[in-house]
């Protein structure tokens, strides 16, 4: 749930006579997004989003963001596309954040993701992926394997307050992780958080992506291992593998995957269930009193995460 | 901000096969509204809003509530209307919860009131006074005199943590508003919470009103004097004269108001200010963890009630 910059009706007036899309017919702060304000605005000439990035966002990355969508958007994925405003840019100011309008994509997130889900998923991704090859920007992944370590030095002495041993679990994994992580992998931009509530469905059809700001350029079998992670465990923590197989054979249709991808999937799924282990971890131990966004429990990730140190290779994803 | 209910495309597909309005192409969590869930949904026929009644909203006032919507729209005021199911009902159960849908109202609400606000709220307040006057069912204030004593008494014994000499203050207060409310002014349908955030304007134009769910049986003076707290004020707590005379004088010309309406403005007033100010202590010495939504201060309504029992008459109130 996220409105942390409310916008006056005075203010967003000044900020449309910058754009060429008419003028405020409607204008709703949405409960979705944990990171940004998001807007739905209404025009006169249809729906629109509104965003003003929170502090959580590096205001020098937006460039990077907003180019990307507009390039998979003109590369025909469905995603929201940056509007340009009667100078041209997409990035301008709005109650003293940086803020952007995007074009409105139609669709419903998955509350509880289905089998149905997972095949138009991974084909999405796939198309992503792809289409994102000849993205000329670059921006590390800040929360890959270095940024864990940083990450994990902020919670590590408070870590058994969440399970007893978490502290000691977590360093050992860390440290496994590090000396294992592959280095050759391909490499291009991924999604890194295409959780089911960044997906768009109209029924069974996905209908779009959207959240790009936690993009960077990594190994693209990473985001498949996100994607594992996000779509493919039953809210009992057990492991859907029909999910994980209808994800990973219409990922693979449109973009094969070599044997050493594969052969990393464990591997990277226990470092994509340590990413987010690790921020909902600080979160959970750094409520802030009187926040709008209630944190997320990271005992989920810490199931996930020894689901995926237990198994035995490729094949307990559903790979044949 | 609120979305307390989740609901899921499946739960929302089933909702919506009851209704000929289409399936949905977008649903989002409103960030807006502080007692029920609010959903911006559309269909493939247009917008909508689907609402789900949480705990503070009583079921059985739900028939008031929503047939009050309808009578008025039909008398031509700009205010949702509920949307009939195929059976002809208008309330129904979703997620365990009671739900409606409503059609969608365009505007924005003003987060900062001018002047130019203030006339076409009191044209549009009188208005609403006059449609209701046939409405025929019934509903108590539950939040007038008779509530007050119940309500401070849930807060009396804390008050004074808000500030010091607060309980007492309140109440003499109490005390007094009990024994010179008046018996005898014209009734009728009040709305009894028309804030800025419940009044669309399309610029200056305004577009609708929203949110009966307080609605009931009251003076309708008693309803102008709650505009008089909620849009006559600056954030300083200094007293617009020039929003009151606006509002007022274009009230007037819709519905004239009697000289006994006028000299009890000012109780009213207080009165006004009192029931705002007690459920604001209440939220803000009850606050509940991990809560989503900010209590508002109540500081600012001892303001306004110092202000209203200040004053000499109505004429304070720009009424010459």
């Amino acid at each position: 749930m996220a409105v942390y910059t409310p916008v006056s009706d005075q203010e967003l007036a000044a900020f449309l006579a910058d754009y060429e899309i008419g003028r405020a017919v409607s204008f709703k702060g949405i409960a979705e997004g944990v990171e940004n304000s998001n807007y739905f605005l209404l025009t006169d000439q249809g729906p629109h989003i509104l965003t003003l990035y929170e502090k959580r966002v590096a205001p020098e990355d937006l460039p990077y963001f907003l180019g990307l969508m507009e390039h998979l958007a003109r590369r025909g994925l469905d995603c929201p596309t940056p509007i340009h405003g009667r100078d041209g840019a997409v990035l301008r100011t709005l109650c003293g954040r940086p803020a952007a309008i995007t074009s409105f994509l139609s669709g419903v997130w998955p509350l509880r993701p289905t089998p149905a889900h997972c095949a138009p998923l991974g084909e999405a991704l796939a198309k992503m992926h792809v289409a994102g090859l000849d993205y000329p920007a670059r921006r590390e992944n800040a929360l890959s394997v270095a940024g864990w370590r940083a990450l994990f030095a902020q919670s590590e002495a408070r870590a058994d307050e969440v399970a007893p041993g978490l502290a000691l679990e977590l360093a050992a994994e860390l440290e496994e992780l590090a000396g294992r992580w592959p280095g050759d992998l391909p490499e291009g931009v991924i999604h890194a958080d295409l959780f089911p509530d960044n997906v768009f469905f109209d029924r069974e059809k996905l209908s779009g992506l959207i959240d790009f700001y936690f993009a960077c350029n990594d190994f693209l079998a990473y985001d498949i291992a996100i994607c594992l992670n996000a779509w493919c465990f039953e809210p009992d923590a057990s492991f859907n593998v029909t999910k994980a197989r209808l994800m990973l054979n219409a990922y693979r249709k449109v973009r094969p995957c070599s044997a050493a991808e594969l052969d990393a999937l464990p591997l990277l799924a226990r470092g994509a269930a340590l990413r987010f282990l690790l921020t909902r971890l600080y979160d959970w131990l750094n409520q802030v009193d009187g926040a709008m966004v209630k944190p997320k429990d990271p005992m989920e990730y810490i199931k996930k995460l020894r689901f995926h140190r237990a198994v035995e290779g490729p094949g307990a994803y559903g790979i044949t």
